[in-house]
């Protein structure tokens, strides 16, 4: 046992001794009847030693882990997807038909989490926040994603084995060959070592020329077969279908579910009273046909999305619920802490806004609602971080983009996008349906604007220019205004000006007469604009396993003969919220259970009877590995033992308060420590004998 | 006014006026602190009476509407579609770009109606029946749809323009001739008629080659062009596409979420406990490339289902909870009823079972709860019956097969299918995938069972057959029952059997000496064996829609001059459950107002704040035509009023109780009349003043 393990087991003994201790007093002020703030405060001091204890629990278990090690992950990952996949939470799509690489069904509990996971999204999300949610269809014709630049930019790019045909993605390829050579070349130089790391950091930004040569220069072959490989080349990611029976009107399965929202933008606006900011959401399947899944639950050919598109004025970004969020402090890592070699670090919101290292408070409030969302789920605050774009990977377009980034074993996983995408999409849809997506900003009273007004004098211009004069004019009125400056400026000092018009393929010589350029005050009653998005996009199912890792622990059975497995689901996501258990297969007991469970379903509380004859411990430990939160135990037929799965702690109850006791806790409208105080413990000498 | 509409008007003013005084009545017992069973009875007596009153205001709307014509149903379906686009139900998918045919988004309130039915179909089946919930991609390798049979019979008739290569469904242009010449042309002799009726009957059966003879013999062209048409030809309606890179791994969009269940019995059986029955589910998109889209809403290319698959010992099909429903009366309309040209009929479904009209009890349980849920949905139960497929319709592996048909305005629409597909899938699968798909039952004692057994004699096959011994002997052994007993007689009446050996290619002669078959007696521990599937299976969409039309209705403006929209949703399915409305736009308004919507928010109910000046009449009849069920309306500080939505009562409760009053009702705790005969009733007089 090392040092730092040896002080957590110490600090752990003293932590479980005050909660023993201020269980009791607890107890006592509810005996004497003491005012409820006071009880309710010292209800609050005990949850928060109980929470004090999970942490250390927690920082015990990583240092018998003993540290980082990437062995370790792929132990500790193994044990997870061991679990997961043992207990249906997933199962290997069409596994019969020795399945298909990148797809994944979520069995019963899994399922079960999921739709929780999504309702709480809803819940906070779509309904607190006012969202306008829709759901488009998955199919979607080519022109939208043609203007959405998926048709030509969302690919990989790919190499082939010349000679089977097997396809691999050149990245990849390049990646391993790299990290292989730094890990287990011990020949390798210093300069050499340095141009192999220079070459991962730099590997997003390689164009296929570049790749390919590196690529030949190492003389990389096809892994499988040593084989000679392809140039790289682009391939697109979309899985591609056709639409009716023509066979001319390509389709695609939707790559994200944004495009539906844009494309609807003007009748949300409409619906919202044509009034901004206004956001809507959409959940839905999204598809990614993958050249060769890796990382098995993280990256998938189908998974589930959802979207929210935060439509505002570009000059008026202010939030008006930011106060709300601006005192949060979390892991932050701004683009210069990464410059600069340092790790993320605690900013409190406000900070990060005021001082510009958040572009705006719309993105930093939504930054603070996925801080909430995420922890309220049970993914761990310390291995949570927002991490910002580098500039080399944000859209040009884009004015900030921050990544929710979840640590597991895979490393810090992107799980949320938060990116400000200015006006890109919008405008994209503009050009290409021709249907101006825009807002207008009515003004209290007119204001007046100076335009810049192009005049040109056809007489003139048809004199000097024949039958081309139309072509001259148009091009002369399409100038934008620093084009429109520099020929006034050059007419007045030169008295002519050079002037190409693309549609002749020639320059002309335009003088002074041929056109009035000048600028005049107006009128406007109102502002037409495109509006900014604000696009927080969250990749549920990542969410979901990172959620599994957060939340799986192990601990020695009683007998210490066994390494048993635990989900700490908070209620909220546990698949199932309590397990109802007669202790032995009697009748009398099991009429018990099944008024108890009537109760439960009548409170809307997910839970199972289980009636087998196994013993009660080996039923807690079957439960706990699905992470049910708490299980009824029906020893008797006046009252029953409710036991919490994290602390084992048992307390009894008679049978008529049992479910609603369960439901307050589930509900969170009541602590189990608040529980824990009012009612008597029951020990679990007999009862987990065998656990 | 023709008599009938009379007739109705009186009735429905003497039941307003029974409600009035019944209301008072109740006051009355409230006020003299009657005992509570009294009191719920009286206001259970209320809600009849109310109930009563809905439906003869149904009634009277058929009446003025003037019956059943097509042309009516037309109409009243344009002001639905008219209403539900307008307020963003749906929205025409990418219609900026002019659309794609049959696909189309809900937007926000039909997304919400949407979620709430699927939160309630998780709730009425999932977790109330304890069902295994699993999510599956709806990308599917091509191996799983060739042993579902969808590859080679998912397929409609289609024929081309063979100028244009437009394509028609071949069916919908014989279809519409003949309803053309019985509807317009007068000419025709009764034989034809006679004739055209025939085909209109049988066109689900028609081969290609006599859809064909068909066109040809009428001369049907191309409709848009008057081209000639290429010959029938069958078109598969999966959305094919490819996964992976190397376009070797064809794939389909699936067509329906079932197949998914099917492939994952094994191990889901053994999640259950290795036990009969259990019951799996699924929701999700399903995906059909439609030849042309008719049908508006009904017929879409993707839409979500939401299935069961039930999985029984097809020796036991009781159901331990059929009792429930066994009572209960609705329209069935079983196989014989439609052959003999009869009309549904009510029959209660225990009669339906015991008299074998529906084939099993879990079968009957099944369309009990199908009817349930519809029911509680907000579907008109006199517009909805159960219809059992005719001998042609169901598919040959079909036990037996009914249909939840819901009357709308395209006529009667099957909106949920409940089959016994008997073993063919785990079969079809079991087959394919080599993966046995079974279940087994121990029996509590062994039991005997006489067992054929075949032994070869390999010495005296080998001296007759020499190098082809091994295949004899194969041969052999792999004769089914009656082969073998055949067999068997041959050689002990004649002493030889003449023998086809397919390996060979040819038959051999097999004597009495080199085969030995016999019956034994064996002792069995278990039976091993495929089980039966009963599927209901939920077009969600179709649901949605009809019961958008079941619950539309309109009503006069109170000035007289508008016919007013409303949605009579209940409230679990009503896309917002309750509004907020300061009276006038005033600060001290507008904070009780937000001092409200916080409460509601805390309880959980959906809602919108209006705080616009637009008079409080347009601002209920906006609501309205969204089917809000409440609407409390701020005119004063301490208390405010609550408006139910169809009978347009309001009462006057405190501010304080405002939002735990909407709770209850809507959460069905409480009724409506119990709620308008416990407090002062509000007169509308200045309030809805232009409503």
């Amino acid at each position: 046992m090392d040092a730092s393990e040896e002080i957590l087991r110490k600090t752990l003994a003293e932590k479980q001794s005050a909660i023993e201790a201020h269980g009791n007093a607890v107890r006592a002020l509810k005996a004497a009847g003491a005012a409820k703030p006071e009880i309710d405060a010292a209800i609050e001091s005990l949850n928060g030693l109980k929470l004090e204890k999970t942490s250390i629990e927690r920082q015990l278990q990583a240092a018998i882990g003993g540290g980082d090690s990437s062995l370790n992950r792929e132990a500790f990952r193994q044990a997870v997807v061991n679990t997961l996949e043992r207990r249906l939470f997933y199962i290997p799509s069409f596994k019969i038909y020795r399945g298909v690489a990148g797809l994944y069904d979520y069995g019963p509990p899994g399922c079960a989490v999921k739709s929780n996971v999504l309702a709480f999204w809803r819940q906070h999300f779509v309904l607190e926040e006012n969202m306008l949610e829709v759901d488009c269809p998955c199919v979607t014709p080519e022109v939208v994603l043609k203007a959405s630049g998926h048709v030509d930019k969302f690919t990989d790019l790919m190499v082939k084995d010349e000679k089977t045909g097997t396809c691999y993605r050149a990245d990849h390829l390049l990646k391993d060959f790299c990290n292989e050579k730094l890990q287990k070349d011990l020949s390798i130089s210093t300069e050499k070592a340095a141009e192999l790391k220079h070459i991962l950091a730099v590997l997003d930004d390689l164009s296929a020329e570049e790749l390919g040569a590196k690529l030949k220069e190492y003389g990389i072959t096809a892994p499988d077969t040593k084989n000679p490989l392809s140039d790289p080349y682009p391939f697109n990611l979309m899985f591609q279908t056709s639409i009716g029976p023509s066979g001319l009107s390509p389709g695609y399965m939707r790559p994200e579910t944004a495009q539906g929202i844009f494309v609807n933008f003007k009748d949300l606006y409409y619906y919202n009273g044509n009034k901004l900011p206004f956001a809507a959401a959409q959940i839905g399947q999204a598809f990614r046909n993958e050249i060769s899944p890796r990382q098995g639950l993280l990256r998938v050919r189908e998974f589930t999305l959802a979207e929210i598109e935060h439509f505002v004025d570009p000059e008026n970004k202010f939030h008006p619920k930011f106060s709300e969020v601006a005192n949060w402090e979390f892991l932050m890592f701004p683009r210069e802490e990464q410059m600069s070699g340092h790790s993320a670090k605690k900013i409190p919101l406000g900070e990060a806004v005021s001082r510009g290292i958040v572009n705006n408070e719309t993105l930093g409030y939504f930054i603070g609602r996925v801080y909430l969302f995420l922890t309220r789920l049970g993914i761990d605050k310390d291995r949570l971080r927002f991490r910002q774009h580098l500039a080399n990977e944000m859209a040009h377009y884009a004015a900030d983009c921050w990544d929710a980034e979840i640590e597991c074993s895979y490393g810090w996983i992107e799980c949320v996008g938060i990116a400000d995408r200015s006006a890109y999409d919008l405008r994209a849809h503009s050009e290409k349906s021709g249907v101006p997506l825009v807002a207008q900003e009515k003004f209290p009273e007119p204001r007046e604007v100076e335009k810049l007004v192009i005049n040109p004098v056809k007489k003139e211009l048809g004199l000097a220019f024949k039958g081309n004069q139309k072509m001259v004019v148009e091009a002369l009125e399409a100038m934008n205004e620093k084009e429109a400056l520099e020929m006034k400026a050059a007419l007045e000092s030169k008295g002519v000006s050079e002037f190409n018009v693309c549609t002749l393929g020639k320059n002309v010589t335009i003088k002074k007469n041929m056109v009035a350029i000048s600028k005049e005050i107006k009128k406007e009653h109102q502002r037409v604009f495109t509006p900014s998005v604000i696009e927080p996009s969250f990749g549920i199912g990542r969410i979901i396993f990172c959620l599994f890792e957060h939340s799986f622990y192990t601990r020695l059975s009683k007998a210490g003969d066994e390494q048993l497995n635990v989900f700490r689901f908070p209620p909220l996501v546990a698949p199932i919220k309590c397990t109802v258990f007669p202790l032995v297969q009697q009748q009398h007991y099991e009429e018990v259970a099944k008024v108890i469970s009537q109760s439960l379903t009548t409170a809307g509380i997910s839970h199972k009877i289980d009636i087998t004859g196994t013993s009660i411990g080996k039923r807690y430990a079957r439960t706990d590995e699905l992470g049910v939160p708490f299980a009824i135990t029906v020893d008797s037929t006046s009252s029953v033992t409710i036991r919490e799965r994290d602390s084992k702690d048992q307390v009894r109850v008679s049978v008529e308060e049992a479910a609603s006791v369960v439901k307050e806790v589930t509900d969170g409208r009541r602590t189990w420590a608040d529980v824990w105080s009012t009612f008597p413990h029951h020990s679990s000498g007999s009862v987990e004998a065998d656990e």
